[in-house]
C-alpha cells in the first residue's frame, strides 16, 4: 500500500465508492414526512429513522455508535490508541421544506466513508476519527439554525427550550416526545481538549465552481447571517367596502419592503432574502390585516450586513409610518462571519491538490455551515464540491458521481495531511 | 292595529326584537371552526349546525323549513292563500376567516324577525314570504363565491364540481360529506315564475353611512367583481448560494405586482385587492421558487374595471419577463354589476322614509352580495345598515342596537311597499 499523501491510489474504487454513497443519499431522501417532496426536519419520526440508518452505516465502516443528548448521530474510530482527542467529521441530516439529497447529507457519507477507508487500511492515526450526522442546521422547525452543533459544541442557551414550531410544540416537549430528556443536554457538550478540529464537506451551493469548470474549492471563512420575524400590522377589512384613504393594508406594505430589501441588499453587497411571507386573514376579498414574514442578512463582512440592516430597518418603520402600520421585527438568528483555521485550510488544500488540482480555487461561504458552532468548540475548515447550477435547497440540487469520488479522495486525504502536520509521525500499516 | 304603511308602530317592541336579533348573531358567531376566531364556510359541520340553528329560529316565526337540495336553509310562509309566488327575503351564514358576526348573518336574522311579525299580525299579503339563509356566499372554502344562491337561481355550472379546497377536498365530495346528493342539486333550482322579487338587508361594509350621520340607505346597484388566483413562479434555491444574477425570486416579482395592483386600481377608479399571498416552499434562507395570491378587482362601472385588468395583466407579465419568473392567472369569479329593480328601489325607500328619514342616503354597493345570483331569477333590492367605521371582514365588526331597531321597521315596512305596489289590495287582519 502506498501512501495515500503521494497520490490517489483509489481512482477505480473511488468511483464505486462514490456510486455508494450517492445511493444512500437516495435511501435517505426516502425518509421524508411528505410524499411528493423531500422534508426531514429536527425531532420528527423521520428524524429517528434517518438517524437510525446513518448509525447503521457507521457501524459497517467499524464505528462504534450513539446518539448523544440532543439527538445528533455520532459514531468514532479510535486512533492508535484508545481516547486520543478527536478530528471530528461531518454535516447535517435535517433539511428545509421541499429539499435536495445532497445538502448535508453528503457530508455525512463522505466522512462516514472517509472513516470506512483509514479503518480498511490500517493506518494508525494520532487521533481519533469522530463522525457526526448533526440534528438541525437549518431552522426549519423552530426557526433557530444550528441546534445540533450548538449543543455539541456546548453553547446552547436555555431560552430555546421555549422556541416553538408552526404547531405550537415547544422544543423542550418535541425532546421529550422523541424520546431525550432535556435535563440530561450537557450530556451533549464535548470539551475543547478532546478535539483536534472539525473538518466538513458540504455543496458549494453556489455556482462559482461550476463557472470555474473545477470539481472542489477550500472555503475561507462562513458568512455571518442574521435571520429576523417580521410582522406588518395594519387592520383587515372588507376589500370592496373600505376606500383607498381608510386601507391599513399590510401586504402592500409588507410588499415594499420586499423589493427594498433587495435594492438596498445589492447596493451594499449583501445578500438579503425574504423565503417566507404570508398574509392574514388571507380571504381573497378581505384586505389582509397582518403580513408574517421573514428576513435573511448575510455577507462576507460583519459591518456591511449590519450597516445594511439598520437602514433596513428605518425604511420598514418609514412605510409603516407613512401607511399608518405598525412593523415589528424580532432577531431568532445571529452569527458572526467565522474565519477557517489557516492550517487545516492548508490540509484541505493538499487534500484537493493530491486529486490532480494543484491550485485549488478558495473562496468564502455564502451559507452558513454547522462549522459556525463547531468554531466555539475547536478549529474548523471546509471541502466545498460542485453542484449543478449552483442549485440547491431545492429537489434539482445534483452533482456528478466523480467530483464525488474527487471529494472523497481529497477528503480522506486532508485527514491525512492533519495527521502528517499535528508533529506526529503517521505510521503506515504494513 | 294601524296600517304599518302610515308610521311604525313598534317603538319599544322594535328594541326589545333588535337585542334578540344581536343575540342571536352571537349564538351564531360561537358556531365556528376555529377556537379563538369566526370561521364558518360552506359544507362544513359548522355550516350543518348553523342552519339546524336557523331552521329552530324559522320554526319559532312560524315558518314551514327545509334544507334545499344545495345546502340553503329555506322557510316558508304562506301569503293570503297557499301556493302563491314568493317574495324572496334573505342573506348568507358562511363566513370569511377571521370573520365579523354581523356581515350576512344579521340580514337573514332580520328576515326571519319580519316574517315573524307578518305571521304575528295576521296582515293576509298578496304572496308568499320565503326566507333563505345562504350556504355560500363569500367563497372562502372554494375560492368561488354564491354557489348557494347560484345553486337556487338555476345558474349552477357543472365544472364547479371540482373546485377544490385547500385540503383537496372537490366541491362534489364535500356535498356527500355533508349529506348531500350532487346528482339531486337541480332540486335546489327554483322557477321565476314562483317569485316577485328579492330583498335583503346587509351591513354597509363601508364607511359612508356612519360618515353622513345616517342609519340606513337604499342600494342602487351591486358593482361586478373579477376575482384570479394567480401565480408568479421561478426557482428555488439556497438564500446565500445564489448570486443576485442568477436569482429568480418569484417573491420580488409578486411584490412589485401587488404594488401595481394598488397603483393602477387608484388611477382608475377601480378598487384592487390581493388579499391571500404565501410564498413557497416557505424556508427562511430559500428563494420563494412559487408565490400564489389572489386578486380582487371592482368598480362602479365594469368598463373602467376591465380597463384596469387589462393594464394589470400586462404589467405582471414585463414583470415577469425582466425576472425570469413565469406568471400564471385564474379567472374564478366574474360577476358584472347588477342593478336594483326601480320599483323594489321605492319600496326600500318607502321603508326608510317611515323610520322617520325622509331622505334615505342611495349609493351602489363595493361589495359583493347573493343579489348578484339572484337576480338570474328574479328582481331585486337591498337595504343597507350602517356599521361602526365601516369595518367588515374583520371581528370588530359591529352594528348598534338602534340601527337594527330601525332596520327591522324599514324592512318590513319595504316588504308591506311591495305588496301595496303589488296591485293586490293589503287587507288589513281584523
Amino acid at each position: 500500500m502506498t501512501n495515500t499523501l503521494t497520490g490517489s491510489h483509489h481512482s477505480t474504487p473511488s468511483m464505486e465508492e462514490a456510486e455508494l454513497i450517492l445511493e444512500r443519499c437516495n435511501d435517505l431522501a426516502a425518509i421524508t414526512s411528505r410524499p411528493d417532496t423531500m422534508e426531514r426536519v429536527h425531532l420528527s419520526p423521520e428524524h429517528a429513522a434517518a438517524n437510525a440508518q446513518v448509525a447503521e452505516w457507521m457501524r459497517e465502516a467499524g464505528l462504534s455508535t450513539w446518539q448523544d443528548a440532543a439527538g445528533n448521530q455520532c459514531g468514532r474510530l479510535e486512533g492508535s490508541e484508545p481516547g486520543l482527542p478527536a478530528l471530528l467529521l461531518g454535516s447535517h441530516i435535517d433539511t428545509v421544506p421541499d429539499a435536495g439529497r445532497y445538502d448535508g447529507m453528503l457530508g455525512v457519507l463522505l466522512a462516514i466513508q472517509v472513516a470506512d477507508r483509514i479503518q480498511r487500511s490500517g493506518i494508525p492515526l494520532p487521533f481519533a476519527l469522530e463522525v457526526v450526522a448533526f440534528s438541525d442546521e437549518e431552522g426549519t422547525r423552530f426557526g433557530m439554525a444550528l441546534l445540533g452543533s450548538r449543543a455539541l459544541s456546548g453553547t446552547w442557551k436555555k431560552e430555546w427550550w421555549d422556541l416553538t414550531d408552526k404547531d405550537g410544540i415547544t422544543l423542550a416537549e418535541a425532546f421529550t416526545d422523541f424520546g431525550l430528556d432535556p435535563a440530561r443536554l450537557p450530556g451533549a457538550f464535548r470539551r475543547p481538549e478532546n478535539y483536534v478540529g472539525y473538518l466538513e464537506a458540504h455543496i458549494e451551493q453556489g455556482p462559482y465552481l461550476e463557472d470555474a469548470g473545477r470539481q472542489l474549492a477550500v472555503v475561507t471563512s462562513i458568512a455571518g447571517a442574521r435571520r429576523f420575524n417580521l410582522t406588518m400590522t395594519g387592520h383587515a377589512g372588507h376589500a370592496g367596502g373600505t376606500p383607498y384613504d381608510r386601507r391599513r393594508d399590510a401586504l402592500v406594505g409588507a410588499s415594499e419592503l420586499v423589493i427594498e430589501v433587495e435594492r438596498l441588499s445589492k447596493e451594499y453587497g449583501v445578500i438579503g432574502t425574504v423565503g417566507r411571507l404570508q398574509a392574514f386573514p388571507g380571504g381573497v376579498n378581505v384586505i389582509p390585516g397582518r403580513v408574517e414574514f421573514s428576513l435573511d442578512l448575510r455577507a462576507e463582512f460583519d459591518a456591511d450586513r449590519d450597516d445594511c440592516l439598520r437602514l433596513l430597518m428605518n425604511t420598514a418603520n418609514e412605510i409603516a409610518a407613512r401607511r399608518n402600520l405598525v412593523f415589528a421585527a424580532k432577531e431568532i438568528y445571529r452569527a458572526d462571519a467565522t474565519l477557517c483555521d489557516p492550517q487545516l485550510q492548508l490540509a484541505i488544500t493538499a487534500g484537493i491538490q493530491l486529486t490532480g488540482d494543484t491550485e485549488p480555487m478558495a473562496f468564502w461561504s455564502r451559507a452558513g455551515h454547522d462549522g459556525m458552532a463547531v468554531a466555539d468548540l475547536t478549529r474548523i475548515a471546509m471541502l466545498f464540491i460542485r453542484c449543478r447550477g449552483g442549485v440547491s435547497h431545492h429537489p434539482d440540487e445534483h452533482v456528478k458521481k466523480k467530483d464525488v469520488a474527487a471529494a472523497l479522495d481529497a477528503f480522506e486525504n486532508a485527514v491525512l495531511a492533519v495527521a502528517v502536520t499535528s508533529g506526529t509521525p503517521v505510521r503506515l500499516a504494513p
